[in-house]
């Protein structure tokens, strides 16, 4: 089975957004070995959006479209599509009373032209939209297999991994499974880790390796094909055996995870806790923290001290320390992290403090970053850091280092 | 003149990485004028690349390529668009020293396989890559013109800016400018704004407006074509003025601002001051204010209160207060938003307590978010919200809401 993904958007024409459910929908299909040809992106016109569907059938037997399924006008994919090809729309029910619920709970007066979003194509498994309105659907007629999905990724992804993905499972005749699990790693190069892997990389075919960098962090996707799921994943244990004697040391954890949702799971299993004082990075570090659901058995709170006074009153910094080293200083970033774990009572403090920019601060050029780590019963560390690029992708890049940290030390423990 | 965005690599159809190159050259395209009207993906196969090829000459004037020209086998843009053309390849000379100084410099010994990155199409222009090995080129071929460019965006961005954007400019006979601007609105639905300017919607041409909905958002991009920009600007002002007289008051500001900038400028405009106490929403809002540069003209700090522990010793909320009403609830956002504001001195104090999710919190379901909203010397607001969706979306939701309630706000002291 080979599929096409056609996304339909004047916004994605005009440059106004990127199209990311193509790489998301890729991803999927690779997973359940359905191969994608060809992604077309198309605007809100009937006529070209009827041009792509016939090109797409000319070579596809499963179309995924995204796009076009909402209230308004311009959103015309499932009634151009329920023309082409002779399905009359119907509306859903069960779609029906979710929009007038979301309108109920919102208390927001639902307009007429909402209710266009439960029409449905005739003999289609509708698929639920938990995050939205506008349901999605899948249709079969003749050779072909219609998938529609809404267009913001918060609805589109949920319904697709937990509808559209089980449907196509379905359909499949025979499957060459393709499994593949990405490896992360922090505080290692993207050209030092292919330099690692070099004799790999070029023997690669099957499983294949590809590394990717990006927000400052490296990952490696291992992909292998079989018609036995178990020996796919087999082979990809292999791979990902011999990577990690070369530079497990940097390797972090899985998929789509991330240092803060790793720095939780560690926190937990070790019935440990944390407190933090940021002012560097405004909150950023204790926001990716109570991300994660159930963040409260590790963390109780922690404080913003953006100003000096900040410093002094909240977190207790000594009015000495401020006036001879100043805010991004060692000195300062163990105070802060030191008194910030005893306020809260945790076994962890930590503490950002710095220069974002686009300003120097205290004479320190952007990018100076000093974390504190202070941990009940050791002496407290700090870590300098010289950070490039924006102010945001610096106080991001802290918060990924602070997280790094706090592993290693965390896996001192075990 | 239209234009088809053609990338070509089987990397971008398994998934592994987003097509941003099309959305960069769509508002490249779109800012002289040139419509686009396909998006289009093919991955590393000659006979797939020559039918998207095809189909795209049968609808467009100008191709643009990206990906497929460097120095490996799967790289075969130049050669399958060569072919198909019939204009041979022959060695560009300063493309190929270019290269071979490449190597000198970097002391990495050069394979052969690089000087194939040096071959360009008879009787093209050649565009010269700033940042990597291979160039670009525009070539000519009856009613056609194609641009290949590389595929890497820190190569093809700048390559397309300084050389293929003027090559365009020459090309095109008459240049009709298309300007537009983004208005973004927030507490509106996207099915309100459009039935609020239905009729707009229906008569539009010139200008045109497109609605599009995301992340709790609304924005409206207002695009105008003419052949003077001053007239095209004009066409906007109008528009614009027309659909802010019907939904102005949920309008925030323009174009890639975030409601947590368009706060920060009027909280500098106006030289006030704003404090935060944060159980929910973990840090996310200081985070978002403090990412603005300049912050500490009107943000000094706040407490991140996680527990009931927190709220009751860094926030000073009463025993009473949480054993009577809960955490989640009206009364203890009040607590929160007048202490921490008396906290720190600050003109205003915000607080966000509720049910994130995945869980139920004491008895509210997901999405359940009480906002404080304290002013010195007037009497303390709360707002309830019942958001729908993840955890992180109610977080980020919840965020924009707190900006919004403050905005409305400051506008009450002009």
């Amino acid at each position: 089975m080979n599929a096409e993904i056609i996304a339909v958007g004047s916004e994605l024409l005009l440059g106004q957004i990127t199209n990311t459910n193509a790489k998301f929908l890729s991803q999927q299909l690779a997973e359940i070995g359905i191969n994608v040809y060809y992604h077309t992106v198309v605007g809100d016109n009937k006529e070209r959006l009827i041009h792509a569907i016939r090109e797409a059938e000319s070579r596809a037997d499963l179309l995924i479209f995204t796009g076009g399924l909402g209230p308004t006008k311009d959103d015309l994919t499932k009634e151009t599509i329920s023309t082409h090809i002779g399905r009359p729309l119907v509306y859903d029910q069960a779609a029906l009373e979710s929009i007038e619920n979301y309108f109920a709970k919102t208390r927001i007066t639902m307009t007429p032209n909402n209710r266009k979003q439960a029409l449905v194509m005739e003999k289609s498994v509708v698929l639920p939209n938990d995050y939205g309105m506008a349901p999605g659907m899948l249709v079969k007629k003749n050779k072909h297999a219609y998938i529609l999905l809404p267009g913001p990724p918060r609805e589109m992804q949920p319904m697709f991994t937990s509808y559209a993905r089980p449907e196509l499972l379905n359909i499949l005749e025979k499957v060459e499974k393709i499994e593949s699990r990405v490896l992360r790693f922090f505080g290692i190069g993207e050209s030092t880790l292919e330099t690692e892997l070099e004799d790999l990389l070029i023997a690669q075919q099957n499983p294949t390796l590809a590394p990717l960098a990006g927000d400052g962090e490296v990952t490696l996707r291992i992909t292998a094909k079989h018609e036995s799921e178990a020996a796919a994943l087999q082979m990809i244990q292999q791979a990902e055996e011999e990577v990690l004697r070369r530079v497990g040391e940097y390797f972090y954890g899985y998929n789509d995870t991330t240092l803060a949702r790793e720095l939780a799971v560690h926190l937990k299993k070790h019935n440990s806790s944390i407190a933090a004082a940021e002012s560097l990075t405004g909150g950023l570090f204790q926001s990716e923290l109570t991300d994660v659901p159930g963040a409260s058995s590790f963390f109780s709170g922690g404080i913003v001290c953006y100003s000096n006074e900040a410093k002094k009153e909240l977190v207790k910094v000594k009015e000495e320390t401020l006036a001879r080293y100043g805010a991004v200083s060692a000195e300062c970033a163990a105070e802060l992290a030191e008194n910030v774990r005893r306020l809260l009572g945790a076994e962890f403090g930590i503490s950002f403090t710095g220069a974002a920019g686009p300003e120097p601060l205290e004479g320190h050029p952007p990018g100076t970053v000093w974390i504190g780590l202070s941990r009940k019963g050791k002496e407290t560390e700090t870590f300098k850091l010289s950070l490039s690029g924006s102010r945001a992708g610096v106080r991001k890049r802290a918060v990924k280092y602070g997280c790094h940290y706090l592993l290693a030390e965390l896996s001192q423990k075990t």
